[in-house]
């Protein structure tokens, strides 16, 4: 294989793929990047069997040809002089010779041999499939990914659970201590149904669409879901775990709702808790008549809070994590944040102004 | 004390202050800021014992008083809401109550009986004392922090060297690989001398001094360094340590001298560097007629890079360390750089363009 192409492209499209890439695996061919030239079209693969990532672009009237190159050719083909590079594969021992400007590499490849397929599959294969804008799918992505768990332990709770019905999907994600659900309208394709998906996987698809207008297939079957929007190609692995029926947890009756201003709000509770120390941050609001009244201590003092508040019904006193809180609230787009209000021992709930399909439901901590 | 203050400036103090407050110590007082009025003045200081950092700005007509806060303080001031400050002492207890807008902190402050005295000193009273430019003493700190060494057991090598003579202050530093030298003119108010500095307390002077016009004091006494620049004062331990006589390692006689373009030259020998791992990150550089070639090899591959260079005299062939070559090219000013050479068993120099006066030296490694 011997190909000439502009730089700044194939850098742009290494960067994207090589996050899949693991730095370690004990198959060092996953540790590479698979180039692939058809002498049209150079597709470029990484993947550590739990996600994996292709993108691929033109190459007009090239050889044809592959190699595993290592992932350092990442950092060195970003970081070669000329506005063109090009590299040779030499077919026996995939010696790769990569030159641009005054820089010569040459790279030990691997042969694509024993690489993975990618799990390519078409619309009509899945057993799911819908399509939905860039945009929303981030949104959706952005309100449900920091609710999940990072505890490994708990692995149902790693994932989002997607429930595609009709033409809504719905995400919902939780650490057992919070949860987060929201929706989107999507173009349904097939059948309805549910599915879980490692939330560190769909960390990389809010990277990876940048462009709002796009539009983005969801296709699900054994056991992958496969994201593709334009040349970029996102397979993960499906969770094989029960997600517990959340609908049972949200409260329904509410005995008082709050409306603040999102920005006074935020910024006061992100002043308290630099006096909310130990494991639970706990801030303790106090929603009245007169207001909201946000209070913590440490062993270096205490601290109070005073926000203005609309409120209609009752208020009440509820011990909530700080952290939670400030959490939801820098994905918070609207102007104001409702708080829902049962009793101290019930869950609270958080919704933004803009989104009437996002819910965010907080556990109180007992004192 | 009861005072009000504009919170920025209060904060934009603390900020330069605070650096030097140890995070865990065993005297809890100097986990804190001193605050200090003197009803026209508000001092602020910090130390760990090894670095020490006051700050000053005038309060106009508000109450004495003092007091140790934790260091917190900082980042409380930092997000207050309003745009001033209330700050009220009690002088029995040291709850120190803080209000801006809607917010409102009570600290547990300390009494600042236990904290240590600041090594305040004027120019006649010091045992050496000179004035110097901050962009001068910058630039001088630049061009010789990042040789000294970070290993605790060579202390000698953690310090750079100032040396006074007249009207020069030398700034000299070495790790036993490589060694950097520069000077700059100083106005000398007392005897010539030499002391030695730890490059860590140094590090804080370069975060300090911001404009490049301001005149810096420097006085030496009773093994302290102060340097005063307008209201800041840094007071920083010296080492009582020898550093060596670094003269003599300096090669006054070359075979040869090259210049080439620094952009080209840093570029090249990052890229090298990729390839270029062990301990040692070495990279050999081949001088010759046709020019410079870097090359580099490890377990992915090889490169070779060729860099234009103007020689004069011999050329030669040298192993060098890269990421040695890169510490003085990121600091290096003029568009040339040059590269005097002996031979591949003996140091290495490289000199900035920019300044004469900057020598800065690389043993080579022997393969």
């Amino acid at each position: 294989m011997r190909l000439t192409v502009p730089k700044a492209l194939l850098a742009e499209h290494l960067q994207i793929t090589a996050k899949a890439a693991p730095p370690k695996s004990t198959m060092p061919v996953l540790e590479g990047i698979l180039f692939q030239s058809d002498g049209q079209t150079m597709t470029l693969t990484a993947t550590n069997l739990e996600l994996g990532i292709r993108t691929s672009f033109p190459v007009p009237d090239q050889e044809k040809g592959e190699v595993v190159l290592p992932a350092k050719a990442v950092e060195i083909i970003r970081k070669l002089p000329g506005d063109t590079v090009s590299l040779t594969v030499n077919e026996e021992n995939f010696l790769t010779e990569i030159k641009s400007g005054q820089s010569e590499f040459q790279l030990y490849g691997l042969s694509t041999e024993e690489y993975p397929a990618f799990a390519d599959l078409s619309a009509d294969s899945g057993q799911y499939a819908c399509e939905i804008k860039a945009g929303e799918f981030r949104r959706a992505l952005r309100q449900t990914l920091f609710a999940a768990s990072q505890d490994e332990g708990k692995p149902a709770f790693t994932g989002i659970m997607f429930t595609l019905k009709d033409n809504t999907l719905t995400l919902s994600s939780s650490d057992t201590f919070r949860l987060a659900t929201t929706s989107c309208r999507v173009q349904n394709q097939g059948a309805d149904g549910v599915f879980l998906v490692p939330a560190k996987n769909l960390q990389e698809v809010i990277r990876i669409l940048t462009n709002d207008e796009d539009s983005v297939q969801l296709a699900v079957a054994d056991n992958q879901l496969l994201i593709t929007c334009k040349n970029i190609k996102l397979s993960s692995r499906l969770l094989d775990e029960n997600f517990p029926n959340i609908d049972r947890v949200i409260p329904r009756e509410f005995s008082g709702r709050a409306t603040v201003d999102v920005a006074d709000f935020l910024h006061a509770v992100e002043r308290a808790s630099l006096l909310s120390e130990g494991v639970n941050h706990v801030v303790r609001l106090s929603i009245g008549e007169e207001g909201l009244v946000i209070r913590a201590s440490s062993k270096f003092g205490k601290t109070q809070e005073h926000v203005p508040v609309e409120l209609s019904g009752e208020g009440l006193e509820i011990s909530l994590n700080s952290r939670f809180i400030l959490d939801m609230l820098k994905v918070h787009e609207g102007d104001q944040c409702i708080l829902e209000l049962t009793n101290a021992n019930k869950p609270c709930i958080l919704r933004d102004s803009l989104y009437q399909e996002y819910l965010y439901l907080v556990l109180p901590i007992k004192i």
